[in-house]
């Protein structure tokens, strides 16, 4: 069982690098293990190149290690926050994607400016206010994953539905029912950010789509009476 | 004969992803035999590296499955439109190309800018008006081909000069006399975009090129006394 | 002779698409033969993965076909004009590559932002003015050869020292000392064009680089006391 | 021990070209052996493909042939001066790569916008002031290094906290330990530059990261107790 979740964690990890996501070390996947209560994710600072499925480190819900001699990613603390907040989620990413992380300097969320963002997600993608002094020096990482678990609690945003998050001035998380669909809605968020960026560039004053077509491109694909793919 | 329709749309499907127009499975291809009533399409939400040319569905007119086990694509009454209302046509081809899908969620139409555009449509690829509500919560897919037919109709554009669209807040859709042909005119209009995108940056205030200059390139090419390429 | 001439036209013509110059057909390279007099080039609509060297098209200074069934590029009476007022030269291409034809489209022409651009061309890469609807309607092609000799001519610029041109609302022509380093030049045109661009949206009123730098970099690369590379 | 160096030195050279850093010869790396009072760089102008270890050439610290049949990159004498200025680097590259050229061309520094920036470098990549006429008639490529070096003196910056800077309307110069690292930074620099022109298009006015972000995220990596990785 460990073996299967450090073997999609590790595959999670490589999609990342595949799809473009994380240049040189910059990014990382992990996944849960809820009835054992541990989470495995890719080791600290190593290349994706050199990664094998054994290297992924295993750590209980504090981030202590449990059998692994390499450290965790940095961003452990992060993503704990989201398996213990958002209760339906079974993995979750990190990225430095380049279009995303523009929208997240920029310190703006990626309006749903189309029926690609309806289709992939409930609205906008939020971006989290940024950190004060004592947050960044006192805890860090788990403070960037509290910050965002806030901003969806504080704003009712259902993580479901939106199934990512740009942090100010940082970067991407993203996560999915699984370490490979947290990793394939990282790579779909990018690719709405890069729409995103040229839609204001052509119209800077652009609008979000209207609600009844939000409604009706994500509930056609996310909805209970689905209608696209070949059925669940 | 639909054994080779279904290797032509499986064909046109796959040159969509090559060209990166369709990155995950956003994106369709279809084409028709209007002597048997029928249309070939791909099915809803199937990944390409998945797809065989076996898969097509096949629906009548009225887009009920003939004689396959798979849900058709989502998009197929919007197609089915197209065959009805442009009789020339042979294929058609949906995608969410970047550069033209940005132009889709500005609610621009793609200006001729240029020969490379005039070499390929005669005059600017338009953006039809927003859906309503209704026509979004009736019927809408069906309702996307119709607002595109009646964009065509109304502001008499000919489908065979003009051989694409964007749908507002949405994508492309573009078409041609068989499957093949449609998805290169897909892959030529989002190449298309990306210059006008860059154009419009470096001169906001850009013209669309003289009417002489758009009839001469066109005509070259398409006209009557075409003398571009290696005769008919 | 004619077959080493035919070779390297083809040879040019392969780098063009492999520089991602001229996606699907839009693009030609030509090569002259002075004491000949006759330019060898690309047949005329022929898609790059089906040429070969024995298709290239030999036509005299008038562009009459002197040995071939393929009819010649529609652009050759364009290149002849540069072989005709251009005596240096040995090669030619015409291409639609995206940054360069985005500044044409504008009707900008490529400012000498930086070294570069200095080490290609000696001054900014003119864009010609727009063709008359008599010069297009009469002998287009050949007018738009006569209209860049023209600019050259009338601006007083050596086309040795500035190796291509930008033609409005169309795209680029660029020439060397032999087919093969047309192709380069019209490479690096690009590639200098996409830099220039993204220069531009940093600052909008950026000027040219100091006469001096401008100097410096040409002449130490192509000046008569060259010090760049390994000797001549 | 020298073809040690000469192969590291040529193994970051082709570092510059597979990170698409330095098309064409738009580039060069370099190593030092300060033992020996000796730099290995690339030959000028030779096409990267035709590179072989056994070609770096040797010079001495006025920048004299050692031992070499090639020509010395016309950029060595820049380099010379970084190894005499800055006393922990090893290695050293200049390249043309487009985005931070971009930024050199518009005369702006990159400032920090993000934590991946600040992952890297300790505050913004500087852009030096223009050369005068006189630095560049006499000395150029020493006069480069001298302008680069005083500028981080004068504004008291850390060349082991900000491996690269942006030469005034040229482009990018960074170092590091050695020359692998050296081409890694300058390939760092390049993502960094992207998605800050993408920042910047989408909120001009964006200011730097506040500063105890920019502490927190170098720090731990970079800093005393810096706890990204698997340790020293």
């Amino acid at each position: 069982m460990l073996e299967e979740l450090k073997k999609e964690v590790y595959k999670a990890n490589i999609m990342l690098t595949e799809y473009g996501l994380a240049p040189f070390t910059w990014g990382n996947a992990s996944g849960v293990d809820r009835e054992r209560g541990i989470v495995v994710i890719k080791p600290s600072g190593v290349p994706y190149p050199e990664l094998t499925w054994e290297m992924m480190v295993t750590v209980d819900f504090d981030g202590n290690a449990v059998d692994s001699e390499y450290n965790p990613s940095s961003d452990t603390l992060s993503h704990i926050e989201f398996y213990k907040a958002f209760p339906d989620i079974g993995g979750a990413v990190h990225t430095h994607s380049k279009n995303a992380t523009a929208f997240a300097q920029a310190g703006r969320p990626i309006p749903a400016l189309g029926t690609t963002h309806a289709d992939f997600a409930y609205g906008e993608i939020p971006c989290t206010r940024s950190l004060t002094e004592d947050e960044i020096n006192g805890g860090y990482e788990k403070n960037t994953g509290v910050v965002i678990v806030n901003h969806f609690k504080d704003n009712s945003i259902d993580p479901n539905a939106v199934p990512g998050v740009l942090v100010h001035s940082h970067g991407v998380f993203a996560w999915g029912k699984n370490p490979v669909k947290a990793a394939e809605n990282a790579a779909v968020l990018e690719t709405v950010a890069d729409m995103a960026l040229k839609t204001i560039m052509l119209n800077p004053s652009v609008n979000s789509i209207d609600k009844f077509l939000l409604d009706k491109h994500y509930n056609r694909k996310h909805g209970k009476n689905a209608y696209y793919g070949q059925g669940k």
